[in-house]
């Protein structure tokens, strides 16, 4: 837990004047650091030198500045829910906990957009929409801050019809690796007004800036919803009713694929009774005829591919209850191996290479032996194998590691990406510049460095070692 | 038509060796070069010093390599249909005119996308869709290049209901500013795999790197289209009856306002026999319930603020003559005032602001006398009044910008922006700083730099002198 050799305590000067300005929201205690060193991935923690627990824009940017002047690393920490090592502090440096920064500044009912502080989870947001007829559709699984999702340009299950954050933030505040305070975007729905600021901090990481608030997009909540689940007899055959539902263009609000494990995991987790076979989870969102018409068209394409009849979950509470099943998979999934710890994937690629992807990916992992359940936002073809491997079993890690990295490099060669949604962190910095090409890496690089000349933003993360 | 005595002519080395290179495919013709100086603004053209006819990536590498080499301003051209003069060779340099890039590269009906080369037009794309069942929704207007609607970060008519060129474009290839090619992007549905190069040029107006392919997204033809027109009292009922269309979330696939004299316009122009009145143009897509339940809600809506019935256009044909009516108001327009050239805004503000910002307008319009049809996107927010102005007369130009920059001003201050879908170009770099603000301008500055160290890319455009 101290620094290691090869860089630096934290200076002194920093430290006394962190301390003075902040009193006891200043940390170097050994539990704070190591809770704010490590997230839900299986990477080893590393622990920043000191956790500063910030309340405001103005603050962010004070603790910036400070950092700046001692040219020392600061780190971005919201609920600690990413899973690519994203807030290790690998150069050590002072992580900034947001999480106390979580009021809702404003919510316009009129225009279908909220103003969040950072900290503002996306179940936190919900809540406070309750009664307003709105919702925020965005939902990653983990009930994260919105500034980590927009840092992580995150999505989940309803991105199939809603999008991603990329498509759901209009406009941002943004602190500097200087200490300045930037804004970005605005509230119109669209604007052709310059280099799209926004787009670029969505998805950095905490490399440029750190986001402080955040305009989203809300939705009506549809008048209609229904949930169902479909099982069939192949993994194969729910991937091929996925596709045409796709390519039929049904407005689907979510689509998810569970294989025969992982639906086991979720049944012994959440003491559902799902029949143990590859599953779909569907939800439809619309006007009454609206919803019956595409649960319709989806029953008749998944019956051509052998989908016994839909259970359907009507009441909302059904309804929570099935969703809050699918989102526990994760935590399901480790339950399956006592003591395990789960290396978890996330691939996307094009809609017509989905059913190869996972044919060959489960060809790889019968080989491999591995145990991993598959969950999937299949509707964008995107989806994950969660591995559970004995963290003192060196050899099977290995094994997990390398299977790992032929999916990524699979999905890749498919036309697709090596993170759908989870981010680069320090977990896919190895598959960038084959995913994008070393034009495209020098190219981030460039950026970074005329934003971030001195480094101090969450270093050592999104871009692979030069 | 000289270059002007503050700038060297374009160096006789890089004259020759693109001459040598692209033998009739090089041009300093005068009338070649003015055919490039100009858009369909009202800016007073500029020409380029050369226009090279580019057939390939390769080729434009080459070009933007040669110019690289002599440090000269490199603009991208593509049907010159921009409305900020955008493509105005305000330093001079050599024009690329990408139109023979019109290679329909790729389309790829399992994954609703195509691959294009840049100078496909978004006709030309829907035409090469014929029989697939898809299309291309983002309309201008004009039928501009795709690759040139990246670059300004178009949209249109279909924007509410399908996105612009920022949601829909999922990967490019680009020529940067030293003839390196880079490919951003790729062609999963999303992607959290680092800095969103594609966003940051979408939009960036040829002044980061020239858009030379690019991939699209593309969506299954409605099972049902409808359209119709309905006029109103007055323009405020027909807006709100746009917000709140929005506000209940129907999914309208158009709603387009035109005033009285933008009908009238329309009228004269297309033969059109519309009421003259304040219209909204709707379209309705989905399935055949789908499109009569929005329709009727619409309805409803429209009635309560005294909108006469709906008159439909069915059958295709129908359609298609009206949305032509509706895309040559601008041109409609212009005929009002023969002789007159146009000088034409682009606001765009929250839904919540749209009564207020056009109430403003129109009264600033009655103070100033100008004659100025009003068209808009206003299911964003979005709308042109399209300035008609006699070209001889100072002082009434001089009138028209005033009213423009407060309209500009307005928006901005509505939180809304001065640019909704035509951009930067020079027409708008004085409102970049006020929309965005310093730390904006100055980190959009700092990106410019990186990427394009020597400011050869389309200089002078977008940022604001500094």
């Amino acid at each position: 837990m101290n620094a290691p050799a090869d860089r630096p305590p934290l200076p002194q000067a920093l430290a006394e004047a962190l301390a003075s300005r902040f009193g006891s929201r200043f940390s170097i205690a050994a539990a704070v650091r190591l809770h704010h060193g490590k997230d839900e991935s299986s990477h080893v923690p590393m622990p920043p030198d000191a956790v500063v627990f910030a309340e405001s824009t103005a603050e962010v940017a004070e603790i910036v500045g400070l950092c700046h002047r001692h040219r020392i690393p600061v780190i971005a920490f919201g609920t600690g829910t990413s899973l690519e090592g994203h807030l290790l502090a690998v150069n050590g440096g002072v992580c900034i906990d947001l999480s106390a920064m979580n009021q809702v500044v404003a919510v316009r009912q009129e225009d279908l957009d909220a103003t969040v502080q950072c900290g503002v989870t996306r179940k936190a947001l919900n809540a406070a929409l309750n009664g307003t007829g709105l919702f925020f559709p965005i939902d990653p699984g983990a009930d994260a801050s919105l500034g980590g999702m927009a840092a992580t340009r995150a999505s989940g299950t309803n991105a199939v019809r809603y999008g991603t954050m990329r498509e759901n933030v209009l406009g941002m505040t943004v602190v500097l690796p200087d200490g300045r305070i930037l804004k970005t975007g605005g509230r119109a729905r669209k604007s052709s007004a310059g280099y799209d600021l926004t787009r670029l901090m969505v998805g950095s990481e905490g490399t440029l800036g750190i986001i402080t608030e955040l305009t989203v997009r809300l939705y009506p909540v549809p008048e209609a919803i229904s949930s169902a689940v479909c099982t069939f007899p192949t993994l194969s055959a729910a991937v091929k009713t996925v596709i045409q539902t796709i390519q039929l263009g049904v407005p689907v609000a979510r689509i998810e694929l569970l294989d025969a494990l992982a639906i086991t995991a979720i049944n012994r987790h959440s003491k559902t009774t799902l029949r143990e076979e590859p599953t779909l989870f569907f939800e439809f969102h619309g006007s009454p005829t609206g919803v019956r018409e595409q649960a319709e068209t989806v029953q008749e394409i998944a019956a051509e591919h052998g989908g016994q009849d839909f259970e359907w979950a009507t009441r909302p509470e059904d309804r929570t209850r099935l969703w809050q099943a699918r989102h526990d998979a994760y935590y399901a999934g480790i339950g399956l191996k006592p003591g395990c710890r789960a290396l978890t994937t996330d691939v996307c690629v094009p809609i017509s290479r989905l059913a190869d992807c996972i044919g060959e990916t489960y060809v790889d992992l019968e080989a491999t032996g591995l145990v991993a359940p598959l969950v999937g936002h299949v509707g964008d073809g995107n989806f994950h194998m969660v591995l559970l491997v004995d963290p003192d079993n060196a050899e099977e890690l290995g094994r997990a590691k390398g299977f790992a990295s032929r999916l990524a490099q699979r999905a890749i060669r498919m036309d697709g990406t090596c993170t759908g949604e989870h981010g680069v962190g320090i977990g896919k910095q190895g598959y960038m510049a084959l995913e994008h090409g070393d034009v495209a890496i020098d190219l981030m690089r460039a950026i970074k460095r005329a934003i971030d000349p001195d480094n101090i933003l969450n270093p050592g993360k999104i871009l692979p070692p030069p």
